[in-house]
């Protein structure tokens, strides 16, 4: 049966204002963890959040995660979490967000204040944070607030965990939720992440998948110092030389990877997978708009789709060593660092990525008959992520989005990545849901950061509404 | 006839305390002609040399060169220029250097006060500028002086042209010797440039030719701002992808350039040229040193002086656009420049190797079948120089060299550009010769540049015999 969401819903848009006043309150404090001057608003902000979800009567805790590595002057900022509602008969939900914000100056380019939450005439709610993450956080406690307002209990016990580094690398967040997966979370049923974005500006999505990353760097060295190419050029073997040709056979202008193996790793598409597809709403004029170019390897979108989200790329980032600033030099570089990284999908295994990079980078470099010296080696890793859709967690939310915007939403993948969400599903052992609130022309991370007012009210609801479902949709998974 | 250079030599051995005191006063002025705030000392060492010419009965100008061009605060250091004797009866031989030096603190690693002359046990004279071209310069006003003392008369006309931005780029230079070979420089007979070095310790050397250089930049470009390789791998041309397999389309691990027709415009060996090479004092240890490592190409002693001077080479120096600092970045560059360069080598002409070029990067790139867009243009070219090493000017160095050091010198050749060179040799269309004065290991532009007590005080001597011989030598070319 449908649960009964009208009086929820009546009493979010009579809320809204206070909402938005929520949010407004939450992006003046200018929380960026990327800056030492900053930490104390970071601290400010946990303390806001806490407050806030005390005021509402949960259970709330500020845990401290010690000092940054690194920067032993600087305590890490606490995670807040809390817990609402303690029925053994309620499934229990776990949401993630994260109330830190990227950097932002007024003279970036930004048209308005950007700690200032400001509203134009279309409902655009500008302000460093209000997308990305503060909106999807504030939308929890309004989901909270709507429902003591409205006399309604709460369908599910809530739990929330908070972080306040993820801008800068989420540091300390992994061992904390493996520990508190044991304690604090211990009866999670089901993870709910909104940290993510709509594929496009009108239809919601639901994300089921995540590309991993494999960076690699390859070093190739020969002189004991850098050389004149006047002097030098002719006599010795290059390792710019070297390293360009080994770069070159990676990958081809079509995007196709040339590692041998690499490509049967990668899990068959099936018919049920194919037919996720052409639903999805989006275009070729959508990607072009995003490159700000034409110049698109695939002709259609279900191809272009594909090849961001369950096939695997490989980017050729740069060289480090080499000459690299405007103008001319006669350098020959003596040693010189290739950088590339591959995006992986299922079910490429990440010690048999490594050995087919090692094997093919090192065979090049021998057939090559040069004197110079080859490094290859992993720099970082992390794995793809792939949910269930068909998942109680995914079908609950799907509802809840069919109720609230009319529509069934896109099923999404990503082709980057979202470390926390592999870690939620390593630590608890139940299914993720990354649960949007956000548009594609949010700007996160960019300057007029903002959250359309639709998408932060009619967002309230459906966070609200995926709960209800939650608590209702039958074990399938 | 042999010249009778024993007074002359007596004089300079007499002198030398008094010439090292010269030199010592020369490095004391720290005129580096890169940094703003020493200009005043390039100025000052301009009115050094010219009172010293001055007093050495020479006719001397401080010729200025007008404002530096895109510094127009800053006036360009003059061109001291001199004559001494004017005899219709005598050659005129015009003599080149530079009293300007290359930036130096003592804490980038000096061993000494840079612009202190420090000698040690073993006479190694360690100071900036001693080397590079402080020396060489102090040498002709050596020679006046030791002549003058002697009671001999100097056995040709001097002229000298001493500039100030020799290590900031010549700026002004070519303009003023194209229009002074017509003025003061007008009656030059042969022009000896002394601003290189032996090919190693022991044994002098006579330049008669060097590499130019076309310098070449190939940028690709595709979307309208960097990507994320996340999102964006795998979906769109790569400018990084492409631009690495043009790179490495360009020259083998072995030095060989791939560019097709381009080794067909290099002159053949002859077996004359061929010739000099076995007697050339230098051996692969002496590479292997210089290079701090043994990744030479070719085996032999003489196949890797001809690589270095007589063939052309071609290096990749780097890419501008691109990831270049140390750590991961996950971004793939919107637009990325690579820079190359080829030394040339008789008989190639500019506009032949640039045609070759353009046309074979330009069909490289069409066979990527790619949608970035291609451009490729020159940055900078500097042609090469052979001059006759059986011109008088040649042989009567040669004589000079056997008389103060009792063996031929060898015939060299050199792998870089003196772009000044070139300018002399058109603007006088006069034989031109580089007859160095320092060794091997002077380390100029380096930390602790330093010039051998023998090489200066023998150089002295190298420099006035070769006047001496000129004054004697048979028209032969």
């Amino acid at each position: 049966m449908a649960p009964q969401l009208e009086p929820f819903f009546k009493q979010v848009d009579e809320l809204s204002d206070s909402f938005i006043e929520r949010l407004r309150k939450a992006v003046a404090i200018p929380s960026i963890s990327a800056q030492e001057e900053h930490r104390k608003d970071v601290f400010k902000m946990a303390q806001f959040l806490a407050s806030e979800l005390e005021a509402l009567g949960a259970e709330v805790h500020q845990r401290p995660l010690g000092k940054q590595p690194g920067k032993e002057h600087l305590d890490l900022p606490p995670v807040v979490i809390a817990r609402y509602g303690n029925d053994k008969n309620k499934r229990t939900i776990l949401v993630y967000g994260h109330y830190d914000v990227q950097p932002a100056l007024k003279e970036d380019g930004w048209a308005t204040e950007p700690f200032e939450l400001t509203i134009d005439e279309k409902g655009r709610m500008y302000g460093r944070g209000s997308t990305d993450d503060k909106g999807p956080v504030m939308g929890w406690l309004n989901v909270i607030e709507a429902h003591k307002k409205a006399g309604i209990e709460l369908p599910v016990n809530l739990l929330c965990c908070f972080e306040g580094m993820e801008e800068y690398g989420s540091e300390g967040l992994d061992d904390f939720i493996k520990a508190e997966s044991k304690n604090f979370f211990k009866d999670t049923d089901a993870v709910c992440i909104s940290d993510n974005y709509w594929l496009g500006t009108e239809k919601p999505c639901l994300t089921y998948g995540l590309r991993g990353c494999n960076y690699y760097s390859i070093r190739v060295s020969g002189p004991g110092q850098d050389l004149h190419s006047g002097v030098f050029g002719g006599s010795a073997h290059e390792p710019m030389t070297d390293l360009v040709t080994i770069l070159s056979k990676l990958v081809d202008s079509q995007g196709n990877i040339q590692i041998p193996g690499l490509m049967d790793l990668v899990a068959p598409l099936t018919e049920e997978e194919k037919s996720l597809y052409p639903g999805i709403s989006y275009s070729m004029q959508d990607l072009h708009d995003s490159l700000g170019s034409e110049t698109s390897i695939h002709p259609t979108k279900e191809r272009t789709l594909m090849a961001r989200w369950r096939y695997p790329s490989l980017s050729i980032h740069g060289i480090e060593g080499a000459f690299s600033a405007p103008g001319a030099k006669t350098v020959i570089p003596a040693n010189v660092t290739g950088k590339f990284s591959i995006r992986t999908v299922p079910n490429m295994e990440s010690e048999d990525v490594n050995r087919l990079v090692f094997d093919y980078v090192r065979s090049e470099f021998a057939k090559l008959n040069s004197k110079n010296k080859l490094d290859v080696w992993l720099q970082h890793e992390g794995k793809w992520w792939v949910a269930s859709p068909k998942h109680w967690n995914f079908t609950a939310a799907s509802k809840a989005v069919k109720q609230v915007f009319g529509v069934e939403p896109d099923m999404t993948r990503e082709g980057g990545s979202i470390p926390v969400t592999l870690t939620f599903e390593q630590a608890t052992g139940k299914n993720v849901l990354l649960l949007p609130m956000g548009s594609s022309t949010d700007a996160a991370h960019s300057i007029n950061e903002k959250l359309d007012k639709r998408n932060y009210i009619q967002g309230t609801k459906l966070l609200g509404a995926y709960l209800h479902y939650v608590a209702e949709e039958p074990i399938n998974a």
